[in-house]
């Protein structure tokens, strides 16, 4: 009976730990709250009906299904019993040798989770598929109501966080706008609806050179999108941002919010660091040592968003799918080795490079010492984040979607599927919820005035 | 001012009524509370994760955009005022000179809606996606339960009704427990599942000849369905269905259950009949005149599932798309032709033939007199539900996935997403409900147990 290793999490960190494990006499044990592996880099093109959600995310199951030395455990950790090396789930536990820690990150509102309903984020596929649901019920509560302060306001979407997934969601946004539902509508016209990306810092993208974020303002302006800056959100309603500035505040009305701007760790870090007495930063990430494990914990490893690794630079690695990615690997490799009685070094992380899309045709990357913008960059991007889709499927299928939304505009996932999925409710009709609860009415008067007009 | 044509429903009937008055000097009102139309036959595929719901289902007014004298509203219609031709909505009220309700029809529990929970029929795009979550869960919480009782009981799928989408789901479910999951899990064998297809009547297929139903029943035992005719389900529960038949009750215990013995006309039949004194029948469906009028009310006109059209047989016509796609062609042709002056003859449904697929390579199909059965039925049944297909790029999307599923008998959809899209609580993890509420239990001991083994 070979090492037990539980890996906790389905992410890009978890996962490719989990695979490269494969040839180690080990036994792996990889637990997920979700059956799926989510390609998170492309989840906002789910948001906005360029893709299905089954595009971006495969079953953990069938990534795996020909490693025989890992099983998937579907199920929810909530603590850990590290004196009884125990991880513990919901409904049992699972006892470890080697525990690694991959349980990502979610929305940070910073204090201000009253502000989640009006603004949600985007981790999850769910939050993609109620985010699509949220900006086409815009438009279609746009059509339907007659007072033009109104329709403004159900036109207006605004997108908190300029960082990549914001500056990505604004563009697609704009698209949608000018170019995909054109002429589906009879009152409204989509291209008159108002996008506001608000940013807190001085530019977006604040961790990319300044003049990329120049040019990206720029292709988002050329788009129509208003590219706010030195901003900081104080409050959102259900009918509006409320934002201020050092000149004072401005009031933005909009039925469309979406928040990019926080990242939280996930709860598993403050349980991880109160039952090993390691420390967490702010954003709830674990302090880990030079080799990813815990202080004074040589068999807990903690590795992605969860992680706070700053041996090398003294700044904390991003949390972007190329740390997790390589840090699964290390962890596995690390594992391996020490099994062989081999030394290993301390956690290396090679920047690959950073890249966000615009819009059709245009990205702006970082490769090094290489900025580029513009088709090449956005070139670059759709290869790169083809290449690292696991699924052979799915990577055909985004490649097609691609090349024919590039080709018509079009986007092929615009579906307004219910909130409540009730299923089994033949009356169920949540779908129009939103607009009958919001006080959207199209007054027989009005029909009848249209009619003999 | 052009005659104003109000349609109720995107579905097949009101779609190709839609379309066919194109070139008709008319302003046309397209409602539905849906902001896509649904290719219903294909929907067995989304429950079975062979498709994504984004395959099947396409915004109305991206296939109506083109067509200026069509506007597409999104809206409940709740009742009918004929002295004042107006359909009343939840939230409004449209007029009209010349009504069409395309309504269409629901789930059947003939008087037992409590079975509702517990064994969910297909309708619509929430339907599908919450019957391929209770699917995949089955085989999640058989993998995480020891009992073996319980793991039988998990693995123990049961479909209610012979008709085609029974056989189809039976089918599918089939292939899903035999090739699609095979080596995906490590305490079960999905292979073990057992799959009984449940049928009131002698014989399933009972609208096919009798040779087809011999052989469609053949093809499901060997795919390792049991198939049960003369069966009356007398109760459904959380744990499993009762059956009577002369020999006496029996008791199929099962956790996923599925609906597909009866089919309801929409409430909208009811609320038309008592607006004009129609009569209903007892499905619901409004009985209508030769040429698809409400006797009495030349201007008003039913089509599809919710008509009643027995002229031709003296059976009424079965609710499938053939006759719905007919019924929308005519009444748009007998609208446009009255305009001009011209005689219309009664409407006559031609018969293009009936096809349900059983499995990878497997269909049964009727053509006028030819019976079909095997590979060319199912060659047959593939390349007439790609052409029906509205949506060029649905078409392309789900061509490639059949091929892509037939060569490597993967499915591209299976994920289980949240029945409660929780969308903005990021504790949200409603996906293990299921199994956290049902008791399924891995014991501390039972780990600890298989460790030491």
């Amino acid at each position: 009976m070979g090492e037990q290793i539980v890996i906790i999490g389905g992410g890009f960190g978890g996962l490719y730990a989990a695979k490269r494990l494969k040839h180690a006499p080990v036994d792996v044990t990889l637990i997920d709250r979700r059956n799926h592996h989510l390609f998170q880099p492309l989840l906002y093109q789910t948001a906005t009906g360029a893709l299905s959600p089954a595009d971006i995310a495969t079953p953990l199951r069938r990534l795996l299904k020909d490693q025989r030395n890992v099983r998937v455990l579907l199920g929810e950790v909530v603590d850990f019993d590290v004196a009884n090396k125990q991880v513990i789930l919901r409904d049992g536990a699972v006892g470890y040798d080697k525990l690694v820690v991959a349980a990502g990150s979610g929305k940070n509102y910073f204090g201000n989770d009253q502000w989640m309903a009006n603004a949600p984020g985007l981790k999850t596929v769910e939050d993609a598929t109620e985010i699509r649901r949220r900006i086409l019920t815009a438009f279609e509560a746009a059509e339907r109501t007659t007072d033009p302060g109104k329709v403004r306001t159900w036109l207006t979407f605004v997108v908190i966080g300029g960082g990549p997934t914001g500056v990505e969601m604004a563009g697609a946004l704009a698209e949608i706008a000018h170019e995909t539902l054109q002429n589906e509508f009879r009152n409204i016209n989509p291209s008159d609806a108002r996008i506001v990306l608000v940013q807190s810092g001085e530019r977006i993208l604040p961790t990319y050179a300044p003049e990329l974020s120049a040019r990206a303002t720029a292709a988002l302006e050329r788009l129509g999108v208003e590219v706010l800056t030195g901003l900081r959100v104080t409050d959102v309603g259900d009918r509006g941002v409320t934002v201020s500035s050092r000149a004072g505040e401005t009031y933005l009305p909009s039925r469309t919010v979406l928040w990019t701007a926080g990242v939280q760790a996930s709860p598993l870090g403050q349980a991880l660091a109160a039952a090993t007495s390691a420390e967490v930063d702010r954003g709830g990430r674990v302090i880990v040592e030079p080799d990813l494990s815990v202080p004074g914990h040589p068999d807990i490893f903690v590795i992605g968003d969860l992680a706070h690794f700053a041996h090398q630079t003294g700044e904390p690695l991003p949390g972007v799918a190329q740390v997790a990615i390589q840090q699964g690997r290390y962890v596995a490799q690390l594992i391996a080795r020490r099994r062989a009685g081999k030394r290993v070094s301390p956690f290396f992380y090679r920047d690959r490079g950073n890249m966000a899309t615009i819009g059709r045709g245009k990205a702006v990357a970082e490769i090094g010492r290489l900025r580029l913008s513009g088709w090449l960059a956005w070139q670059i991007w759709a290869v790169v984040h083809l290449m690292y889709q696991m699924d052979v499927e799915n990577r055909m299928l985004v490649f097609i979607q691609w090349i024919w939304n590039y080709l018509t505009r079009k986007r092929s996932a615009l579906l307004i599927t219910d909130r409540d999925q009730k299923a089994t409710n033949p009356q169920a009709q949540a779908s129009l919820n939103l607009i009958t609860n919001s006080g959207v009415f199209l007054r027989v008067s009005d029909v009848r005035e249209k009619k003999s007009s």
